[in-house]
């Protein structure tokens, strides 16, 4: 039992250390191609992968934010951007299917962990769900902003929304009695698959 | 007394939830001006109604904010950004001078409300008036930095500048004894007063 | 003794006044470039000088901040602003060279008592210099954004780079035993010679 636990937790360790670098990297990239220094991709790196957890964590007021108390994650972050500074050739050549189900698998990722720390901290439902979304898109607003684009999620995709969604599950399927692992686990399937859906299918949210 | 007191609550309360509405449908309508989809609009409307509260909360130490402790304010503006967005020729059919009483009532609302939680929060008077003009135009200034336009409220128009004036008379009026309520609502008149008068008589602050 | 730590303290003080007060000139300067109003000139005087102490003071949990707890550092910095606004051509011929060794100088100052600050509230070293770093380049990055630009420090020179080198001295100096006040002077001469170099000699980042 104490084994399997240990092997869930490690399981968790990767998967968030998998997400942070994915967004790190698409963070870099994207900053290279707006002609940023060095400096400037690492920064956009930082910011697009742990941005929405600090923003989650100074809303519920969990300060300093897990994403500096724990000084790997900056150093994570900033060695995956300087890693794409350097290869970025390399990094670029990446088939963009696979940059989008990598993506996905992140976003669901960060969703999930965002609205079970939120709970944790005694926030209600609906507003955990949100709470959940920020947490997995907030990064890639600060990163827009910062290069002066309308976030791109509040433009198109089914992105934001397969967020929302997966935390809903989360929600939904505790209610429904089952454990905090299954459940994180439903909702973050639920997300990435509405999300590489909406690619595959090119569903998009209406415009007035 | 206690009749009168709840008759109080009851006036605030409607007033406060008139100007988070109407923050709100200013916002979704100018995001679905921005072409942004529904989740865009709907974002918008949370953030120009609720940001200037979230910023002055967050400012004091006040997590987690009341606009996201309390699920009905949330859902408020979403619910305000989605018949915005449904019924959005109607909404731009308001004629231009109802939108602007009802900002104008909207701005002295929150300029007073923000000033008095501040005070309230052991904030000196000069630094509590900056948090009450926050509170009334915190939310559009995000607004526009989401959509990448240099904040309306740091260009033209006595906007933040009556909201300022507003919080200064509410500190005023107490100091010269009058009752919290009574120093509000005189703040808040002489806010909208002022708000209203600069746009009849097109007055502006100085550029350099 | 004693009569020498007060001569310290004054020292400080009249460095932390002159920090605020070139960074306040700075940005009005440059809001008043970007055609904004005399409102709009003292905020973006406000938040260029005292914008990155709020960002380390909210991201450590150290509310309010003391930019707003303590009512001199607004009133100096709006004082800053309007003074700037009212004398604009006399400012605006203020050498160049000058502008650029105060401002490298307020750069120091607060890349140093942010690393500080951030030690005292218990971060650890790597993330502690990324604080510093913040408390001296922060409020430019806001005020860069307020008027929709990239921020500069993201693009271009050794800036941000100065800062992190100064803080990364700064605990250094103190790791091999200097006193705190030693660490500090040591880090910010660091800091300012790093970046008054690279303005000399034209250094910059590499660009992908």
């Amino acid at each position: 039992m104490a084994r399997m636990k240990l092997k869930t937790e490690a399981v968790v360790l990767a998967a968030d250390l998998i997400g942070t670098s994915v967004f790190a990297v698409e963070g870099a990239l994207s900053a290279i191609h707006g002609n940023l220094d060095l400096l400037g991709v690492m920064v956009i790196a930082f910011i697009a992968a742990l941005g929405g957890g600090v923003i989650r964590d100074m809303l519920i007021g969990a300060t300093p934010p897990n994403a500096i108390r724990d000084w790997r994650y900056p150093a994570l972050t900033f060695l995956a951007g300087l890693l794409t500074f350097i290869f970025h050739s390399s990094f670029q050549a990446i088939p963009t299917q696979l940059m989008l189900v990598l993506d996905a698998a992140g976003l669901s990722l960060f969703a999930v962990a965002g609205v079970e720390k939120a709970t944790m901290f005694g926030i209600r439902p609906f507003v955990a769900m949100l709470l959940g979304t920020v947490t997995g898109v907030g990064g890639g607003v600060i990163r827009d902003i910062l290069m002066t684009r309308v976030p791109a999620v509040l433009q198109t995709d089914i992105y934001a929304t397969a967020a929302f969604f997966g935390a809903f599950i989360v929600l939904l399927g505790r209610r429904f009695g089952l454990s905090e692992g299954s459940a994180g686990l439903l909702g973050g399937l639920v997300c990435f698959t509405v999300r590489l859906l909406s690619v595959a299918y090119g569903w998009h949210l209406p415009k007035a």
